[in-house]
């Protein structure tokens, strides 16, 4: 992705392994976007703290934060089953995290068993491999997205599934950064996605970053950009994708493909084929997190509601697959209903 | 309306005017939810500060704060005529403002020529009786739209359409205190109402001053609760009401509209009937205003977006006739196709 600093602009990745010196760099989400600023990890609790206290955040992102984390302890000596356990209890949901660990645990196991290779310079090429498929992946899902995308669309997106949630190119934005450089012209909405504010923080950013033209818009514009006719198709990640087609993501996914529907604009999730769970049925079976009222009630520590009355804060909502055009995946396109078995064919099951 | 200040409660209507000192009292809206605090008006200028930095907003409070102020203006022998082009220099969308200084004037003339009295007791009658009147509207809009609410139910509200923005009662969440001194139990969720976030500046301050359950939400969250069964009917205000039965109200409101149907859920609007306008055709026709985008970018000076990422901030959209279930007026309950017949039948042409 591209980093703007002070007029300044370079490529880098939202997250980094410096193999010299056994480190590992990442950026700050958390001062995004007033300041870029990477931040250096050395020890496997510094890994640790940067997924909980979100200076890393994105599914695909923390999942490589987390093999980068074992790559550390092996190159400390540590015992990896133990921190495994330690990455695993940083963040209770994303699916990512686990699979990671426990892809390196087996590959690490695997490959030193059979060659005799020492496990530190295995677990650094594993950990390297992994950032580097799910970078490939968020590549491919761009390739096949940017066919969606004609001169001189307005493009609507949601929350924040750019690089800095995937390490590079994101699931959303990857289709939109692909077909920029491609020379296609077109108009981003992002919605400012209250209550954490990833639309205007991060995704923003990421755009103007990039140079591609956008507007923020509060979340309620939305509907009457669509009504005026001028957004022509939406595009979002996904947290979850589910055996009948349905998929959760950040609340307010669902009002905008309620709406995009009714006025004849497709609505597109991207997502990796590791999004899609094989054992939840519907998508009334997802859990939806009730995060903390003060996302709510407060912005950056300032009260914007009355003592004493209480806020809601659900962080996902469900988008019925009867409202979904098709999912962008790094195996091509589908539509919903075809997702169990694309999953099937591509990824198979255990 | 209830008003509650460190535990103590008491009503008061949100603008008053004291006979004896010949002063105009208001809530100032710009320090709500966090202080409770009326400011006193004492001339013609501190009235038209008042309106022009939205101490007082919401068009029916406006117009009584105008009715108040050319009042004002008759106790200081100031010429009528000069006061009223000043007042409605203040803003220039709200219709109530100059509907209130035109009923202010004939009304004052006609009298003051038939009855000998003098300007400044007529003056203050009459912006009396003006205020009284919204209220009065206010209460009918109230005890219709009471018969709606049944026990247990949950209502979706969006913006402030109160007693802050109409005087007393307000209009939107008029049924709401009715049905709750009848006893009626029911729960409201209250979206925030972003980028200004009236709903949880304003009407979750109104709400817990009347001891009325609620939670407030973020505008993202709506759909959520709608597609979850946990919300039994939705009810706005609007700013205006046209020919073909379409509305304009604060922007988001058009969305909750099409997921309120999408779900089977009925959608009300709440309005006065000088809310319609005989010379607007189709919703279409109705301008929108943009506002600042700094609305989008900050809140309360902090900035959440990046430098340089523009923003769009149309304060209104358009609701379309066949979202709407019924208009709720001082009138009655009418369904959109006849608010035509009904503005005929009751106000009449000029």
């Amino acid at each position: 992705m591209k980093m703007s600093v002070e007029g300044e602009s370079y490529e880098s990745r939202a997250i980094n392994f410096d193999e010299r010196r056994g480190q590992v760099q990442m950026i700050d989400q958390r001062l995004l976007p007033h300041e870029v600023k990477f931040i250096t990890c050395s020890t496997l609790e510094d890994i640790c703290d940067a997924i909980k206290n979100m200076t890393i955040r994105g599914a695909p992102a923390i999942g490589a934060a987390a093999a980068y984390g074992m790559a550390v302890a092996a190159l400390h000596g540590l015992d990896l089953i133990k921190a495994g356990e330690k990455l695993k209890a940083t963040r209770p949901t994303a699916n990512d995290l686990f699979y990671a660990i426990d892809y390196m645990i087996s590959n690490i196991e695997l490959e030193c068993e059979h060659t005799g290779r020492g496990i530190d310079e295995v677990a650094m090429e594993y950990a390297e491999k992994y950032a580097s498929e799910v970078v490939d992946k968020c590549k491919k899902i761009g390739l096949y997205g940017s066919d969606m995308i004609k001169d001189g669309m307005g493009i609507l997106t949601h929350c924040n599934a750019g690089a800095l949630a995937t390490v590079d190119y994101g699931t959303a934005l990857a289709p939109l950064r692909v077909a920029w450089k491609q020379g296609k012209k077109f108009f981003v909405f992002v919605d400012e996605t209250r209550p954490r504010l990833q639309g205007s923080k991060l995704t923003a950013w990421e755009l103007k970053c990039e140079g591609i033209p956008h507007t923020i818009i509060p979340d309620n514009a939305a509907g009457y950009y669509m009504w005026k006719g001028d957004v022509d198709m939406v595009i979002t990640g996904a947290d979850r994708v589910v055996l009948n087609g349905d998929a959760a993501n950040k609340i307010g996914t669902y009002e905008k493909a309620v709406v995009a529907k009714e006025n004849g604009i497709p609505f597109y999730i991207a997502v990796p084929m590791n999004t899609f769970d094989p054992n939840t049925l519907s998508g009334k079976d997802i859990p939806i997190e009730e995060r903390d009222e003060g996302e709510v009630l407060r912005i950056d520590d300032i009260m914007i509601a009355p003592e004493g009355s209480p806020a809601k804060n659900p962080a996902f909502d469900v988008i019925p697959s009867h409202y979904i055009a098709a999912y962008i995946t790094e195996f091509g396109i589908f539509e919903p209903k075809e997702m169990a078995s694309a999953y099937r064919n591509f990824v198979g099951y255990e």
